[in-house]
């Protein structure tokens, strides 16, 4: 299906060089354009399992929080104790309402003690936080300042990243940052993203940075046999890396999602959610996400829920599916009722495509 | 460009319709899909201007407010006063943040004294307006119901929708709204919509009674040539009629997007942005938006700003623009420094073809 360009979706700082490598699909996420197809999405999963690539990920959107207020308010909006994080540190935070219910679930970083960026998922988390920050009366400001994402991702990255930031860089742990000079500016690079391939995210900071970073990236990454890449639909699944708004939205809890290691509903205080997922980790979740196989051929593109059913009863729904090569099967995550959710339960899903054997695993491919 | 489908991006109580009328181009609004064209943008124009169409148009999701204090929540998000509106009334409503800035440009529908719904352009309002009335207490229920909005629109809308809802829907003056009575549902129906050609929107409460409209729409108006249709970008531009997201931005106040008659910040008391609109009140916008003709063959899409420039000097935007077989000239909507905004300027605009004259117009093309 065509998909009709306007000012309204916006292009990023990158997209010259996205259109320049031959991107041959689109998703729009946060009203921007993001990337989802170069060669084959198969194509595209092979390579990133086995070489490098640079990803256009300008759609993680900043929000900013700064003053004496920005680390009282980023608690407001999580059930994850943010008491020990230091700057230098990613955190992954689940981000709810009153009800407990997902608003996003973005990457938090801590750049010093009174300045945060929240690296967004696909929600309009800058209107949350704002209306929060102004109505609580907190001092705080809250804006999307000119940062663009751009990963580099793939078993090949830590050798590209070296020849670009030094050995410093590289030697980053999972989930912290630091600041490295390029070109006489400074960038933030995480060792993050959005596969299970390896690699960082470089926090472009000023959009005319963009595309000189990005053909330095390609030149120096010629003979590891670098490409531009995306997020891969098959790669992510496989991982159990899941998507908001497609595995789960504003009706799930983080306990749903299987996020509860990250709300410590005890200790954080102050957490706007709290009192509402109190109530649910006392209980436990009666729904949560799940992987699943799916038999026989390869489906087709998952684009709305497909309906889970046990004999007549609906029990849940798929949210995303792909054929995996590498596991030979349709993988899939969803959401099943725990009535429903041990591994190797048989369930029937409804595809466009007809009806297929649906069955629960104990956990992801990878 | 190819639309990667996901389920994150919402299908519509009306898709399976939109789909059988063969569909050729999407854009997303609202993490939705909104139909862009049917035969070509040029046909679908000459249609809707000499007959009558049915458009999807759910993208409109309804931000409701419930409870003795929705009416005060109401007038915080607004500097349009609202102590006269009525129930029955619909109004269109700027929404502003702290500084002024345009977060979004919905229709407020004032159901009861404790109930609106709020209809809204392309942004997530629900996350702004629930945050401050919790975080300012308000007695208020905020929640996006199952409403999707169906558009009746073009000249012979009066008498299709005759024959569904009876001549009292008829009676309806603009922007008014009456409940009216169908195959035993009580359906908000509204003398308004997103084009010149006159009209009506029906709030379809309940998902399941999207097709059966669709279908009954679609029958009863089968010899007056009733067709799928949607927005049209040719035909709002030569109506002026304005595009958030595209047009306008959280960058712009009201007053800049010539929305100053809905802004009453004297008397909208409580009004969130009032102070800073104050100020720009007494002083007047430095730039605002602007009619343009820009000379020469049909333009491309505008799918990114196109500055506008007099001699040197950078003068402004043109933000959307299209070929008007009509008016026989490109038909544009931009935002221009009060220096260059006056009649008749001739400026040149930046588009991905080349440079153009762009000429200011007293006005719009309708």
């Amino acid at each position: 299906m065509e998909l009709s360009l306007s000012r309204r979706l916006r292009r990023t700082p990158f997209s010259p060089g996205v259109e320049a490598a031959g991107v041959k699909g689109y998703t729009v996420y946060n009203r921007m354009l993001l990337p989802t197809v170069f060669e084959s999405v198969e194509a595209d999963y092979r390579h990133l399992k086995t070489n490098v690539q640079i990803w256009d990920v300008a759609v993680e959107r900043q929000v900013e929080l700064r003053g004496p207020d920005a680390g009282r308010l980023l608690q407001i909006l999580t059930p994850r104790d943010l008491r020990g994080m230091l700057p230098g540190q990613c955190y992954y935070i689940p981000v709810v309402d009153e009800t407990g219910g997902m608003l996003n679930d973005p990457v938090a970083l801590k750049l010093a003690e009174d300045r945060y960026w929240i690296s967004i998922a696909d929600s309009d988390l800058l209107l949350w936080v704002k209306a929060l920050g102004h109505a609580r009366q907190l001092e705080v400001s809250v804006e999307e300042p000119d940062v663009s994402p751009l990963a580099v991702q793939g078993p090949k990255a830590d050798t590209l990243i070296a020849r670009l930031f030094g050995d410093d860089a590289v030697a980053l742990r999972f989930f912290r940052f630091g600041f490295f000079q390029w070109e006489g500016r400074e960038l933030v690079v995480a060792r993050s993203g959005y596969s299970r391939q390896g690699g960082f995210e470089i926090y472009v900071e000023g959009a005319e940075l963009g595309m000189p970073l990005w053909d330095a990236l390609m030149t120096a990454g010629a003979d590891l046999g670098v490409r531009a890449g995306c997020p891969n639909l098959i790669e992510r699944i496989e991982g159990g890396l899941l998507s908001y708004g497609n595995d789960m939205t504003r009706a799930n809890t983080p306990f749903e999602c299987g996020l509860g290691r990250f709300c410590n509903v005890e200790t954080a205080i102050g957490c706007l959610g709290r009192d509402a997922l109190m109530r649910v980790s006392m209980d436990g979740p009666i729904r949560q996400v799940r992987a699943l196989d799916i038999s026989g051929e390869p489906v087709g593109r998952c684009d709305r829920e497909w309906p889970l059913w046990a004999g007549n009863t609906r029990v849940g729904q798929i949210t995303s599916a792909a054929w995996s090569p590498d596991y030979q099967t349709n993988v899939a995550i969803g959401m099943v009722r725990l009535t429903h959710w041990d591994a190797g339960t048989e369930l029937l899903v409804e595809t466009q495509a007809g009806a297929r054997t649906a069955t629960v695993r104990g956990g992801f491919w990878i």
